[in-house]
């Protein structure tokens, strides 16, 4: 990112102050994304039929509820929630009457620039899919068409209520990573940019998060690696690299059965970094002894169900991690899932398990999948006291569902209808650190239209795979 | 239904002869629907990006596929399929370049009044929700709620692309049929009423069928059992009132694995119910050797894969299903499953048998989820002479879904993204028999609000379950 240098019209721009309203219009690619400030104004959402704060001190129960409640955001973090709220002068009212209003789900696995091969080497496991789409797409991949693709996708989460992004990025040159964070950053959406690298390129790593991630108060790094017990030496100068920046550690583990080659688990404990510092995705093909020892050691997990099943990678044994205590959360993992659906997450998340064990009961319930796809989330990535939940002093990352629609309504039980029932559609409003992203369902001061014709001609001169 | 009478406005109303455009309003509730024939005016989707006709006589390979190619309808059927088609005077033209059209949705098992019971029961398994929502609930509900429940989840279905309905109906009475079929008429969707009833009230079948569905176009009957062997009697009877009207049997057979006890299949050879003309409910705790006896005598089998995933039902073996050739569609059984989502239905579909076995090549591959959610399940339930297939002289069953949207682009394989990528609001237009129900992702003429409203003081008057 450079914030020196004058502003440009953006197709996604200037949404630092924008009104309620949409204003997108068509603009040229490539502009300068605007450095933003937290929303300084003050802004009401009134008189919901049902917060879900997530926090038990703020609302009644495990997920904190609080009906016909107000939600007041003021500098970009919440500043009070409850009934019949003093409304300060000057502040944007939002009448949230008959909406249900949560935490902005936080997604914990994804990798956005693979909006580039959706659809792609569907009839493909894992392996298949690594080896057809997903390693001869990325290197022909330019830094103006990973713009183009990563916008796409980082959009697209964000309209179904995604408010923070954990974004696995696989190796890219360093310019390629610049118009990567350009274009999370310029959606508005909060994100972790998980940096892999090549061997010969891991003083990018530092480079990348100085350069890019720091200036950014919306952005943080973590490093990103695959491990295996072949290359120890590769995995420890990561750890380290890790360590030296003060960062997570984030690692496929597991996903495909034939993983198990690689001794992952070995090769994290054999670096030292099998701890509190490390997310594991997928996590499927664990013993019950691997699953004791990640909750002995602290380790996170991030569950992936609908990649799970295209990439009929396997169902990962969630009861038994929730048995041991290892906190973990949800997450789209990007092409290889296609669908940006966090309804359609936590429903599979629930109905895998409620299948496979013929048990209505077995981890994890509708309440529990609602928290792991927003505070447990945040808890899973160390952004929980920042995230998650619509605790006072927290940033202002709040959506707000329409339930009186045909595949919503009528009300039973609205906590059990937001998974089972939620559609993307129903995401009326989205708020990132207390700035309105979407507004009556549609995403503000965005051209979409132009956003997939660009995306589209970017795909276009990849070529067939 | 009463055809005779002056009509009244109705929320749903009027859809004859409708421009394509929403004009919709608040109106009273319960009035009369008025006789509809056949669409008499031509209209022709032009320059669609990809037809799937599902006709490999019609297109290319198995789905029938033809690009860049024109579909038109005349007087409610399919009149030619074809690039560049002569455009006769007076044709309604939708310009569908770069969009996809192909059969609509044939969902074949659903329970549309339970749309009342949304998010019910939900940490109980098949047994406790039957128990605690489904059977407390349907008493309940008279035959003025019952329209209005019944028309929220026809319009639902309807607006994801659902252009044929087997709806399950539980044993009402006389009164209440009534007004169910006259939602399901009103909303203008195709429908199969498969009639339940107890066994005093089983002349109920005959004049429900002759009073309310024979005197409209887009219906047709079946008959609808709980096969047990403990009421081989009751069962006969059933059997021998669908074959003296001419009618399939719809049954539930092994959802849950207690279903064992009832022992289905015996007490459906026992009736010499067990073949062409039965369909069988999720199918699910059947051994190999039942699978293999399905096949030999032609029975089919609806297979609903939220549903089973939200009651814990289990894992259908579909895969042994397809290898001994038994014909299979798809459905989204009604308040059980909570989302109507044809495109969810289908991911799962595939997801779970991909999860489960860690097969990507598992039945069903994407193409062939795809015929089950079309000509697949037309077949099923005896209605592939009419639809399921754009094939000219089927009736006009057509849906068009705008890929240029964040979920679905860039284009890297069409057929594979409408599984993995479509959503409801890629929906654009709808139509059955020739007449447009939803026109740029709108249902037309129909005030959703007032419809959503209607059926939240219906649910009021339930009460607390």
């Amino acid at each position: 990112m450079r914030p020196s240098g004058p502003p440009r019209r953006s197709v996604v721009g200037a949404l630092g102050a924008v009104p309620l309203a949409t204003v997108g219009s068509p603009a040229p690619d490539l502009p300068a994304a605007p450095h933003r400030a937290p929303d300084a104004r003050t802004t009401l959402l009134r008189n919901a039929e049902l917060v879900l704060t997530m926090d038990p001190k703020v609302g009644r129960g495990e997920l904190g509820t609080l009906e016909h409640a107000d939600v007041l955001m003021r500098d970009g973090a919440i500043a009070a929630v409850g009934r019949r709220l003093p409304v300060p002068h000057g502040t944007r009212v939002v009448d949230t009457a008959g909406k249900l209003v949560l935490p902005g789900f936080v997604d914990i696995h994804n990798h956005l620039w693979q909006s580039s091969i959706r659809g792609g080497c569907a009839d493909q496991d894992l392996n298949g899919w690594m080896t057809g789409c997903n390693r001869p797409t990325l290197p022909r991949i330019t830094p103006r068409d990973m713009y183009r693709f990563v916008r796409l996708g980082a959009l697209d989460v964000l309209r179904v209520g995604v408010t923070t992004v954990v974004d696995w990025v696989h190796p890219v040159p360093y310019e390629t990573g610049e118009q990567y964070v350009r274009a999370l950053d310029e959606t508005g959406v909060r994100f972790v940019y998980a940096m892999a690298q090549d061997d010969d390129r891991l003083d990018l790593l530092s480079r990348v998060k100085k350069d890019f991630l720091d200036p950014l108060p919306l952005a943080s790094a973590q490093v990103a690696a695959h491990p295996f017990l072949a290359d120890v030496a590769g995995l420890r100068r990561r750890h380290e690299i890790a360590r030296e920046l003060g960062l997570m550690l984030n690692c496929h583990v597991l996903e495909h059965r034939t993983d198990r080659a690689r001794d992952p688990i070995r090769a994290l404990r054999a670096v030292g970094a099998f701890g509190p510092g490390l997310l594991m995705n997928h996590a499927i093909h664990l013993t019950e002894e691997e699953i004791a020892l990640t909750a002995d050691h602290g380790v996170r997990v991030a569950h992936c169900p609908l990649s799970n099943m295209r990439l009929a990678s396997g169902i990962m044994p969630l009861p038994a991690f929730h048995r041991h205590g290892v906190p973990a959360g949800l997450g789209h993992d990007g092409g290889s899932n296609d669908t940006s659906d966090m309804f359609g997450v936590m429903k599979s998340a629930v109905g895998l398990q409620r299948a496979l064990h013929q048990d209505p009961g077995v981890f994890p319930t509708l309440p529990a999948v609602l928290r792991m796809a927003t505070l447990g989330g945040a808890e899973c990535v160390g952004l929980a006291d920042r995230v998650g939940s619509l605790t006072p002093g927290k940033r202002a990352d709040v959506i707000v569902l329409d339930p009186a629609t045909l595949n919503f309504a009528p009300r039973r039980n609205w906590i059990n209808q937001i998974v089972l029932n939620g559609q993307p559609a129903n995401v009326a409003y989205v708020f990132v650190d207390g700035h309105p992203r979407v507004a009556r369902g549609r995403l503000l001061d965005v051209d979409t239209d132009e956003v997939v014709r660009q995306a589209e001609e970017a795909a276009s001169r990849l070529g067939p795979l």
